[in-house]
Order: C-alpha cells, then sequence, then structure tokens
C-alpha cells in the first residue's frame, strides 16, 4: 500500500463520545453557556482530535512550501518569477512575514522546495524538488498524476516526521509567484463557480489583470476537464506542486490526529483537494483568517469553516495560520484554567 | 483644576510625522504592501501613540470594574444580582475566563469594586465603592453628576498608577448584572439609535426580554432626556459606575499615550463617553472583537473602529481585550522582526 492510501484510509473521525463530556464541561464553567463562543468551539474540537479532556499545545510548526508555476508565462501575476526562490531562502533566513509572526508564537518554520524553477541549495531549506515548476496549465496538465501523487506525499512523510518528534499544531504556508491562479482553478473546479467569480487580485493585479487571470482558468479548465471526483486528476491538471504537498499535510494532519490550522486562500484549495480525497480530514482542520482574495470566503463555506480573524491579511506563508496559534493556545488556557460552577462550589 | 480636567486637557494628538515615517518603513517590508493588514494598522499607531520606531510590549493589565444597577429591578436581565460580587471576587481567585486568558497572555488583572451592592471586602479586590450600585434609571438618574465624576477618576487614577508602574497596554473589562442595558441606553443618546435597534439579549433574555429591556431604556431616556453634547450627564442619568470608569481608562491611556483596546459592547459605550468627553481619545484605542450583542457592530461604526476578531464572544469581563493582546504584540513583532527590501540588499 502506498504512503498515501495507508493515511487516507486510516484517517478515523473526531471522538465523538469525549466531545460530548468536552462540551458539557465546558457549558459548565463559570460563564454564561456559550459565551466564550470559537474558543468554546475549537477547545471541544481539540478534544475530539486528541481524545484528551485537557490538551495542551506543546510544539507548532508552519511547513511552507515553495514550487513555481508554468501559467506565469501567460501574465496572470504582476511579481518577477525569481520571487519565489528569493522568499523561500529569506524563509531560512527568518526574515519574512511568517517567521516574525514564528518567533512570537514560538513556531518552527519549516521551508520545503517541491517545485522552484532554479535550484535553491540553501541549509534550512529541505529539498525535495519533484519538477522545476509545473507546466503551464493553459496549454498542457500542469503534472502527471504521478507528481501530482509524489507532491502529496512529500506533505505527508514531513508532517509525519514533525508529530513524531513532537509538534502537535500545524499550519502549513506557501511561496509560489502565481499560485492564486491554480488555487482558483482548484476551489472553482469543486464548487462548480465560475473563475470570474472567484479569481482575485493575487499579490496585487489590476482589475483588467484579474479579469484576464479569470479567463486563462477558465481556458485551462475547460481544456482538461478535470474530474472533480478524482482530487488527484483536478491536482495534476489545474494544481500546483506546493497546494498538492499542502494538502498532504492536512492528511498527514488528519491521520496523526492534530489540529491543522487552514490559513488564506490557496491552503483553503488544498484543504477541498484534502477534503476530497478524504472528506474526514475537514474534522481536523481549523480556520483561521478571512482571507482578501476575492472567493475565500465561498471556499470556506465549501468546507464548512468558519475564519476567526478579520485582519485585511493577504500575505500568505502561513502568516494568517500561525497568528491564529495564539488564538488556538487560548482555547487551551481557557479549557485548563476555568474552573465549572461545581468545583467552585457555587451555583449562580 | 481637578483630575478629569487635567486629563481630558492633556490629551494630545497622535504623532502624525513619525506615524508617516512608520507608514512608509512598513509599505517598504519584504512582502507585498498591505499585505498584513491591520497588523500594520496596529503597528503604524503604536507609533502614533508612542513616539516610539518600534514600540515593544513590556507590561498588560486589564482593569476590570463591577458595579450594580438599580435597573436591574425592572427585570431587564436573567441573572440573579448577587452574580456581580461572586463574579467579582472570582476575578481575585484566578478562576473566570478574562483570568485563564490573562494567563496566557501574562496579563495582570485587576478589580475594582466602583459600585457593588454589597461590601466585597476581600484581598485582590480594590475597594474604590462609590455607591452600593446605581439608582434605578427607570424612575431617576442612576448617579449624581459629582458621582458619575468620580466614576471617571477612579479609572483615570488607577490606570495612571499602572502606567506609572510600566504596564504599556491596558484594556477594560467589567462585571455588572445588567449593565448592557445603560450600555445600550448610551449608545443609544450618542447615536440617535432606537433603543429597540440597541437592546440585545445581554447575558441571555430570551425575546419578549429583550423587547421590555428595550421599552425600559426608552423610557428612562424620554424621562431623563440626557444631553448628548454633555457626556457626564449622559452618563449620570443612564450610565452605570463601572461604565464611567472604565471610560475613565481610556482617557488616562490617551492622556499618558499608551494603547487601549476596546472591547465589546459596554466598553464601546464607555468608549463613547470618553471620546465625547475628548475626541482625541478616540486615536488610542483598538478595537478587539465583534460582540455579539446587537447594537455592537452599530455602536463600532460609531467610533469608526473595526474588530480584528470574530470570535462569537459575549462573555464582557475584558476577555475580548486580553485575547486581542496577542495580535498587538503580533504587530510588535511584524515590526521588529522584519527587514525591507533595501535592508535585505535586493529589490523584488
Amino acid at each position: 500500500m502506498s504512503l498515501l492510501q495507508t493515511v487516507v484510509e486510516g484517517i478515523e473521525d473526531l471522538d465523538g463520545v469525549k466531545m460530548s463530556k468536552a462540551q458539557k464541561r465546558i457549558d459548565a464553567l463559570i460563564k454564561p453557556v456559550g459565551s466564550l463562543g470559537k474558543l468554546e468551539d475549537i477547545s471541544v474540537k481539540l478534544t475530539g482530535i486528541t481524545g484528551d479532556m485537557f490538551p495542551k499545545i506543546k510544539n507548532k510548526a508552519v511547513l511552507i512550501f515553495a514550487g513555481d508555476h508554468g501559467v506565469y508565462e501567460e501574465g496572470v501575476a504582476p511579481n518577477p518569477q525569481e520571487t519565489t526562490a528569493v522568499q523561500t531562502k529569506n524563509f531560512a533566513r527568518g526574515l519574512t512575514g511568517v517567521c516574525a509572526l514564528a518567533k512570537q508564537t514560538g513556531t518552527k518554520i519549516i521551508p520545503v522546495d517541491v517545485g522552484v524553477k532554479s535550484d535553491i541549495n540553501m541549509d534550512g531549506v529541505i529539498n525535495r524538488k519533484i519538477r522545476y515548476g509545473t507546466a503551464n496549465m493553459a496549454k498542457e496538465p500542469a503534472m502527471t498524476r504521478e507528481e501530482a501523487i509524489r507532491a502529496v506525499e512529500v506533505g505527508i512523510e514531513l508532517t509525519i516526521k514533525e508529530i513524531d518528534n513532537g509538534v502537535n499544531l500545524i499550519t502549513t504556508g506557501e511561496m509560489g509567484i502565481g499560485n492564486t491562479t491554480p488555487s482558483a482553478a482548484i476551489i472553482s473546479v469543486f464548487g462548480g463557480f465560475s473563475p470570474y467569480d472567484i479569481a482575485g487580485k493575487g499579490a496585487g493585479l489590476d482589475e483588467k489583470g484579474v479579469l484576464h487571470k479569470a479567463s486563462v482558468i477558465k481556458a485551462s479548465i475547460d481544456l482538461h476537464d478535470p474530474n472533480k471526483d478524482d482530487a488527484l486528476d483536478v491536482l495534476s491538471k489545474v494544481g500546483g506542486l506546493e497546494i498538492g504537498a499542502m494538502a498532504g499535510v492536512m492528511l498527514a494532519c488528519a491521520y496523526k490526529r492534530v489540529p491543522v490550522v487552514v490559513d488564506g486562500f490557496i491552503a483553503t484549495a488544498a484543504a477541498l483537494l484534502a477534503y476530497n480525497i478524504n472528506s474526514k480530514s475537514k474534522e481536523y482542520m481549523i480556520a483561521s483568517h478571512y482571507s482578501k482574495e476575492k472567493g475565500a470566503m465561498k471556499a470556506s463555506e465549501l468546507l464548512g469553516l468558519s475564519p476567526m480573524l478579520d485582519m485585511n491579511m493577504r500575505l500568505g506563508e502561513g502568516s494568517g495560520g500561525v497568528l491564529a496559534f495564539n488564538l488556538i493556545e487560548a482555547a487551551t488556557y481557557m479549557n485548563n484554567e476555568m474552573i465549572t460552577f461545581d468545583e467552585a462550589g457555587f451555583t449562580i
């Protein structure tokens, strides 16, 4: 059995019995029932994921996957393509936005090259390059099915390694100039949306650029006709290597019963892939922030995820996920530090 | 000159020159311009408040004011009135929701009795009782003008003390069964809203209860005709002692140039009082979360504040403010840890 198959078949449901028990206790804490809102929901979910009535966050990691995109040559992104390689190195140097937030939350940064167009060769960046960027999906499939599987498996493999080393809260980040284009394509396919309703300005397209991007996505989908009931077909035809790897992280988290934070537009596309590979994986996801990218909300709704942060953020890199770690830890503090009316010895 | 007068007259504008400089540097950090959204806004604001290009959060505090409300006897709240005293003691015992979140963020909790109906007499609760609960505003003014001024001054005095002792990030909390009623009254008066559009379910009223609450607020406003151009008149006629003290905290923060987080429905009413005493105080405020209380959004809009957290929270106690401390610290990390394209020695 392949690694992917093992993981997909090994994903189980949340622990419903423990969740009921956790919900009951949280309802009995000294506060009006439900008044801590999503902190309560998260706390119950963490119990369902871990099976622990009083889970604590020990070690945190953000796995950041970098890859380039052949569709860049269609003019779908305003930045130079070399930015992917430069910023990937900057993750290892600790200089980017997500690095700053990781420092605040004590999060380990794990940059991985799964498909940058140039060689990175740098300590601190894990080399798992599958190919030098995807093919231009406007002309041919972005990658082969085998490459798509390998991308997902890279995410799985690295995630399992981190979890086995003690990490118990994970999020994903990405770097790939042009990658809101395959993300919008994936979301359009799974949701049956028009790309014109999903494609957004990415790192800074103008209105005309957004329309062009949507037309490229529409043409690519029309050309390949990806099968929405076969997530690997969608990934290989209109996806990205880093997006596949992110989906792998989410599947591995579900398999290993560790919560995974879904951060922004590209991660939501990856989450849709994971969900369509095994729908149970969704139960292990926690949404971080409302992305400013057009179509982000529609994508979150497909997954039934309700973000916690409204920060006008659109950096990517996993920055929203790492920021949300603060709130997930807050939920564990609520659960671990508050007591019930009974425990307090009074009733009001 | 009274303490209140000194503070009100001593509030100055933010440092606009430094803010422009901070904005310019943030725009030059290695990320797309504006892509860290509200973290950037907060960072610029912190520089405007402190005059420091690289402000850091040192010590954090939540000042929690407790007071009872004569209007309780009109049946505007579902909980027993003794809850105010019991929960005030629980703050000092470290057992409540805000205590759990304060533990996560390393925040000092300062519970203050400004108007609980019974004597508290407990170490850890500061006794600044002004009176044993307000009068029933449905029948008479909630308090005298002198008491209103004292309530504000208690907030000012305790805040200045904390800031002088090194606290540089503050939020307010409250405990007062029935206090969404005076809060809704204050918001209705300043915004010219119908109380039927502002009054919400508080700690758990049903639909009929909410309508009754709105009718009590409307009758109270009709009876006293508070002068919306005189915030102390509004506070004394339809306010609360703890709400006045919270307004005092906000004025003192502005006076001492320290950021203050506005948390939820009751704090927003207090913020409106502070704003109407000196409109410059608004510039020192940072909004935390969207309150689920009906009318909360309208109140935030009056102040032009845009919350960051969407947590379905309605606990009060300052819980949303303390939770938002995480995000404010994240903003300082962004500012202190990221470097500009120039500093990195490349341009992309």
